[in-house]
């Protein structure tokens, strides 16, 4: 009944999402970002701008029109809406730091697992031109990773700049480049014999090739290898990403970053620097984004220049799962309040109301049970408290605390209840 | 370019929206309820399943063909989807207590004000046929709005049993009691004239129109209401609100709630106990829900008791708004570290991770600006600390921070500054 590539989150996937979730978005603050959110709902002119998320995107974008005839669409990414959000509210304060984590939709293949409706987080710096901005965003990647748990992953950078005078110093025309540029993207999926194909198909050279194939390998420590670099071509390109370098060492961001000149990235609106992050073997990108100092001008008529990077939350939330690197629970409720029999219902009724007036999640039994079914419904929700209410306990002014996990019993009196420490 | 009624919410609002919310959840998990998430998408068999959302909403509906040719929809409540993720979930712990906070879709008339994209917050509990239930849901929305601080809010609580029972008694058909809750629905939208006046269109017999509108009338303290219709008709209607009644004074819920037998709810689904939340005049209906016992049974089968409400997410944070409840802000950094010249940049950057490593949200300058600029940014964003660094102070292991607010200046040593107190 579900439609399919969508899912259900029930309680225990939800609390652990929300964990994580939380973290990043506090890690966002830390740094700066403050929260935006943008409709679902976008307009078709919006969502297939030149210069926006380009033709592939497109064939996978949910699409109709509305009973006034209009064609809206739902939205792919988080990065097209921003720059709506920019061109049409000229009077932003820039820089604009925001963060946003939402839904997004894509009609893609799910016999290879992914899904159709997924959660994006993306934070983007508007209206700075300097190479601050771009080691902010990776700074701050490194920092959620971090702040997860993750400990193996590294940073990919590269500058489009770079790889565009690369690419025409090996001897590719100009209106090539972008081609190149797709298929370079594709060398971890499908690997180096097939780039040299798909480059053979778009008619550049053996030579070409081979140059492309050898200056793409160059590797070594950031400075050396912009020192290479350096020998062959001239561009601005190599000292943004020195510039970059030279911040993130005073930011002491731990040298979790490499200059990987095959990175491409998919996308055609990049103009600077890009980067990816990457997990170890096996997992592959997490997050990926760049700098792209044209788009928002495709909307407003005026260039403002912007980087950002896009989380994959939905791999990160899977890899911790898988790596046990986040713990879940099936309940938030603190205690659970059984009643032995019906007579002591109001005391329940009494002692679940203190609780809650002080703000600890409280629960007791909807359906009229046993006292054993209540446990039983306490255990499978793995609440961590009972309280169980009987009549020789009240005639004392007690209850009974049951600790589940240790199975430890404690005589509570009623007055003490309030302030009792249930975690 | 933005979609027609749908917004962005920017920083300002977000952040105001975000408090919100964060208190309604934290309200709803102290009464036990968990997490649930589902899709935006949903079937068309489910949006349009008998016993759903019924003609009207469908009418109002998105909805097209996806590439495979499925007629998909964007949902429009959060009832239905807990209907089908119960029926679809055989195993879940009964009682299920959720709350989910999502958006929905409907294409409604925005010249009335009305968004085509907006948040709803349900809570429901499913598994549960007594009235201790439909206490709690009641008791919950009173404890969110109060802490919301809301304070002349209150609850109008009826029982379809009871008011078809009094249409019965006035003399209506069976096929036509259905059409005349809709109708006593409109009552405080159309005013009682045109209620009279759509009930005779319905061929409803002068004397029934009075006697029902005679009926819907009686007034007074809950007791006094039950009691009198006591003595008119017998159904288990009367019964159960007794019983939830006396449910909430041994909960301790202040008497916010009143019989208004004049309440009806526009759904067909609802089977008992309904209810209505109520802030003062003017503003209407902020809450609203029931007791469904039928609508789960649709989707699998067998019946399971349910009853719930959802909260007018966007109509409670605007009369908080109006009502200067809540107080904004800009922006959630709590300093801002501005360089007296490029000399110093260096240390700014020192400062910032500084302050980032230990949690507390900084900003700095990504554009190179003069001091006083990087002072009306700060301002501008209602940042209430500004670091000032500069070399005279720094000659001393000092920066000078400014308390944007009262305008005090403090000299502050480096050392002290993570252990500082910047709220």
């Amino acid at each position: 009944m579900r439609v399919k590539g969508t899912r259900d989150f029930l309680p225990e996937e939800m609390i652990l999402r929300q964990q994580v979730l939380e973290k990043i978005k506090s890690i966002f603050e830390v740094f700066g970002f403050q929260p935006l959110e943008t409709p679902a709902l976008e307009s078709w002119e919006v969502l297939s701008a030149k210069g926006a998320g380009g033709e592939e995107i497109l064939n996978e974008t949910y699409n109709f029109e509305d009973k006034g005839g209009r064609k809206i669409g739902l939205r792919y990414d988080l990065t097209v809406p921003l720059a709506r959000v920019v061109a049409s509210n000229p009077n932003l304060n820039l820089p604009f730091k925001r963060y946003q984590i939402e839904k997004v939709w894509r009609y893609g293949d799910i016999s290879k697992g992914r899904f159709r409706e997924f959660l994006q987080a993306d934070i983007d710096i508007v209206g700075s031109e300097s190479m601050l901005a771009d080691a902010e965003i990776i700074a701050c990647a490194i920092s959620v990773l971090n702040s997860l748990g993750f400990r193996q992953f590294f940073v990919r950078i590269n500058n489009r700049k770079i790889l565009e005078a690369l690419i025409k110093y090996a001897g590719v025309e100009n209106d090539k480049v972008m081609n190149v540029f797709r298929i370079i993207d594709k060398l971890e999926k499908i690997g180096i014999e097939n780039v040299k194909k798909e480059l053979k198909e778009m008619k550049i050279s053996e030579d070409s090739i081979e140059k492309i194939i050898e200056l793409i390998k160059i590797e070594g420590e950031p400075k050396t290898v912009l020192e290479k670099i350096e020998k062959i071509i001239k561009t601005e390109g190599i000292d943004e990403l020195r510039q970059i370098i030279s911040y993130l060492e005073k930011m002491k961001v731990e040298p979790k970053f490499k200059i990987d000149l095959s990175l491409a990235r998919g996308l055609d609106y990049y103009t600077g620097p890009i980067f990816e992050v990457f997990a170890e073997k096996g997992i592959g990108s997490i997050a990926g984004g760049g700098r792209y100092d044209k788009m928002i001008g495709l909307f407003s008529g005026k260039d403002i220049p912007a980087t950002g990077i896009s989380f994959g939350i939905e791999r990160i939330i899977e890899v911790m799962k898988e790596r046990k690197m986040i713990k879940s629970k099936k309940s938030n409720v603190k205690v659970f309040i059984a009643s032995v029999n019906e007579k002591v219902r109001d005391n329940v009724l009494e002692i679940v109301q203190l609780l809650r007036s002080n703000l600890i999640s409280a629960d007791y039994d909807l359906r009229s049970r046993s006292l054993s079914k209540q446990l039983e419904y306490a255990n499978s929700l793995e609440i961590p408290n009972v309280i169980i209410v009987g009549e020789k306990e009240l005639e004392k002014n007690c209850v009974k605390l049951r600790r589940m996990e240790t199975g430890e019993e404690i005589l509570l009196k009623l007055e003490d209840i309030a302030k009792f420490d249930f975690t």
